[in-house]
Parts: structure tokens; C-alpha cells; sequence
């Protein structure tokens, strides 16, 4: 698919994904501490009113927002098979290299689980939460390590 | 940062986003009609009990979930600007390279357009809602349509 992407002109192709958090500065750090996103920028918005940090990992970033009196997570998005029960966007899912090493690494720094590493169409695919609570799916692919 | 991409070894790299729709084959049309996103997998899962869609635009997918009886997308998630008062996932952004063209092409199709073209911190933005109301965000950077 990487000679695809070098070919065909897509007239949309990922940036970034807005995440909004209870307690930036935790974010900021869990973000740092698990994956290596470093921060890039950091502003208040009064309009809106709310505080936005982006952070950087190669050519993606994530969007924290931060506005005061926020409402927490819901419940039930806290659970990939109850999540999806209420439209909505829901998680990214990451591709990633060796699932075992990385989910050995993340829960060494203390990660939360929600679903251990499952076998699904080949794939060997995990999903974690931020220290928000916000669900992330981790997927190796039968390929996954093999250059592009 | 293209070169970042080719020199270092992420983590984690993006790979499909999850959304959870209403009415599943309006919106795999919504989603070809738009943008050129094409079926790869569409599976009915029992243990969830959900059908899954996996639709593809380059090396980018979004996984479509439609789950019977599922609740309609909150209110508050149809508008940016509400939607981060609550904490979660929220929209994921596109970076295009010519968002004037990419929008009326967009409007001339039927697009339901939540904030029309605006500038942001030297950026061109828009947000745009899916057929089910969930936000996308599109993004024209400077550097957008100039080769890697």
C-alpha cells in the first residue's frame, strides 16, 4: 500500500486526532511517557474557552483540549464492545511492530489494560486506555516489521 | 517531516479510525460518494453483536460499526465546540491540499458543513459532519499539495 500512497493523489490523508482531557498536564506526560509524543504547541483559546496542546509523533499528532468544568468520559466509552453502541467516532487504532514487546513496555509503565493482546483475522490486536480513559487499539499485522 | 517518517521507527503509526453509525449502507455510500473510500471487509461479528465495514483510502481506513438498537450520536458531538466539554475521542482531522476546491466539490455533493472555511494560526480549516453527524476536520496547511 506504500507504493499506492507514493502514486495516487488522496484527497484527504490523516493529521491528527482531538482527544478531550481531564487533566492536561497528566496527558501531556502519559502521552510523552508511553508513545514519545513530544509537545509542539501549547495555547488558551478564550472563544472557546479552552486550552490546546498539540503533540507531535512523526508526521501525526494528537489534539488535547482541555476547558474548565468539563464533563468526564461516559461511562460506557470506557468499553471497546459497549462503546460502539452509541454512534459516534470511537478509537484510533495504531499499527504497530511486535504487539508483545510493545504491551510488555506500556504495561511496565503502568498502562491500563482494557482488552489483553487477542488473536482477530490474523491480526494480534490489543486495546489500552489513556490515563483519561479514552480507548486505543493496538494491531500488529501479519506484516508489521517487514519493510514498507 | 517525511524524511522523519522514513529515518525513525515509530511506535505507533495511524492506522484506521472507529466510527459507529446509524444506518451502515448510507453510510459506505456517504463515505465512497465524499472521498473515494473503498469496501475491503464487511463482516457481521455475533459476539458483539455488530456488522463491521472496513473501508479504505490509501493506507488509511475507517472501520464502520452498526450495532441493532444502537443510541443516536449525542447533540453535543455535532458541534466542535461542544464537543470537547466532554471528554473523549472526538473528530479526527485530514490534511487536504486545496480546501477551497475540496469543499465546494463537497457542498456540490450534499455535504453537511458544521464551520465553513476559516483561518487558524496560518492554517485554512473546516469542519464537516458524516451522515450520522460525526465531525471530520479538514486542514490546508501552507505546505499542503507541495511534494514531500
Amino acid at each position: 500500500m506504500s507504493e499506492l500512497k507514493e502514486n495516487v493523489k488522496l484527497p484527504i490523508r490523516p493529521l491528527h486526532q482531538g482527544i478531550s482531557v481531564a487533566d492536561m498536564e497528566a496527558s501531556i506526560a502519559w502521552y510523552e511517557r508511553m508513545f514519545g509524543y513530544q509537545v509542539v504547541s501549547d495555547a488558551y483559546v478564550p472563544q472557546l474557552p479552552a486550552r490546546i496542546v498539540f503533540m507531535e509523533l512523526g508526521d501525526w499528532s494528537i489534539e488535547l483540549f482541555h476547558v474548565d468544568g468539563s464533563a468526564s468520559l461516559p461511562n460506557d466509552r470506557r468499553i471497546p464492545n459497549l462503546d460502539i453502541r452509541t454512534h459516534g467516532t470511537k478509537h484510533v487504532a495504531y499499527l504497530v511492530d511486535d504487539i508483545v514487546s510493545l504491551m510488555d513496555d506500556l504495561k511496565a509503565k503502568g498502562v491500563d489494560v482494557a482488552m489483553d493482546i487477542f488473536p482477530m483475522a490474523g491480526d494480534k490486536v490489543a486495546f489500552i486506555r489513556d490515563n483519561t480513559g479514552n480507548l486505543i487499539e493496538l494491531i500488529q499485522k501479519p506484516t508489521s516489521g517487514q519493510p514498507a
